[in-house]
């Protein structure tokens, strides 16, 4: 018998067929454990609360994998034991993110703000604005995400570059973006939150950014230093678009809100109807490859 | 000698290397013909304005070919003698064309108005939004902007169908819509309007869109029954990003201006910053072309 645990009551009827001899139980960490928690092997987190305390799974002697349904897992790592492995739910918010991305940066280009505004006056005024067509734009995170925001911009004929952590073939390594941002007209932050991109969009990278150019960031609030980027908007150097914040939420009083060429959604990226369904795929061939000893997907740490 | 009008007193700096023997002279159809207007063979037209009456074209005694830099050509199809062949600017505007087709069908699923009013009033709101992954996507035109609408949509994981006047491989005829409208979450508008097309989108198509389907047009106010649609918007069971209306430009009074559910632009498909620089490259390669007398490309009738 194999224990799996999900974090909320609408989830058992997510999954898919489970193979024989795995008991589902629900619990999210907080409060007092379900029948059978003892017994949990595979723990499944949830994406809109903390995580539970460190003592609570060290108080799980069967616990051997966490998985969670986001791609982001900053608050879990100091939480998840020695020996049980972190997996994360990359792959389940990739198309809706990078949709994302490349909604907010068409619509701070071609300034559907500014057409909302015009068609509650009734005020057809027609005004060319830009469009990526041989614009440059930089991706920085070759993974799912950033891999999808350069193929829809090369789409609509953008030259693309990519950097990442990881120099390889087709991909720059973070240390030259001093030399990169200067000939990129678009920027886009799609790189997981480590010590290497915290704060990586900071005074001077936005400096390197010619003027007129686009911020767009869908990752995590932390990779962007908020009162450098605020700077340079009052400045009305820069405009950029985020799905998310440092801090977050943003404050109902912080002046980002009213940043002139701010376009901001509330962390919304991954945040489409159907993305139950896509975890729980997810977490369902997790459970098999568990019982069946296959090697899991989306490992963040070691474990067992 | 070959004689070459161009539209516009810019025009003739946006031109790139011209073959020997090309006289340019500036004159858009209209009033007093400047000198030199007799021995036009390759006649410019302005993208904003009327086409001269058929009148004027008959007077030149030497024209060969009516180049445009829109993709559209109706009103100028009547005013075109025969034996003059009659060119588009297909590809000028394909990429931003389909890019703001893209911004709106994003903007509209992922509810970036609402973000704006939301951000307008401080209020960090998180809610689901529909997405494209799983979505199906018909794009109606199978030329440069429907295609490229069709590789965006893909992208972002949805399954796309491309319908067309002409029926071919991996492209549905326009008698394939009632059985193909029903499965649909999002229709797309990227073709011609012509005979075939003008009224497509009236009240019967669009009852055959399911509820909560979006509908986008950035092709010709024409194909689209406006009253049918507005009806469609105002019972809240259809979405739409229109960047064409008819009648074109909308008067202010008019009742589709505040239709619910529906993001308005101005017929700025084509109007991105540096689409004059891609229309000049166009006409300079045609220019060449009909001095060397190597075939010309974008025709769209017979002539000399």
């Amino acid at each position: 018998m194999t224990t799996v645990s999900v974090p909320t009551a609408d989830a058992p009827d997510l999954l898919g067929d489970l193979p024989d001899g795995v008991r589902v139980v629900v619990w999210d960490g907080h409060g007092e454990p379900p029948d059978g928690a003892q017994d949990i092997e595979l723990f499944v987190g949830r994406y809109d609360t903390p995580p539970p305390s460190r003592d609570v799974f060290e108080a799980l002697p069967r616990l051997r994998v966490v998985q969670l349904v986001s791609a982001g897992v900053e608050p879990w790592l100091p939480v998840v034991p020695d020996g049980v492995v972190l997996c994360n739910g990359r792959g389940i918010h990739g198309a809706s993110t990078a949709e994302l991305a490349v909604a907010g940066m068409l619509a701070l280009l071609r300034r559907l703000p500014e057409a909302v505004d015009a068609q509650r006056r009734h005020d057809w005024h027609r005004a060319f604005t830009d469009g990526l067509a041989g614009r440059h734009v930089l991706v920085i995170g070759a993974g799912d995400i950033g891999a999808r925001i350069a193929a829809a911009a090369r789409v609509f004929d953008a030259e693309t570059t990519m950097v990442a952590r990881t120099e390889r073939d087709g991909v720059h390594p973070l240390a030259a973006l001093p030399d990169l941002l200067p000939r990129h007209e678009v920027v886009a932050v799609a790189v997981p939150q480590t010590p290497d991109t915290a704060g990586l969009v900071d005074a001077t990278f936005l400096a390197a950014m010619p003027d007129g150019a686009i911020l767009v960031n869908i990752a995590r609030g932390g990779i962007v230093d908020t009162d450098a980027l605020l700077a340079e908007l009052q400045a009305g150097r820069l405009r950029a678009f985020l799905d998310v914040t440092d801090p977050e939420p943003l404050p109902a009083g912080h002046p980002l809100w009213d940043a002139p060429g701010l376009l901001l959604t509330p962390h919304v990226g991954g945040g489409t109807t159907g993305w139950d369904r896509r975890a729980y795929r997810l977490v369902t061939d997790q459970i098999r490859r568990y019982v069946t000893g296959d090697e899991l997907v989306n490992r963040v740490t070691d474990g067992y």
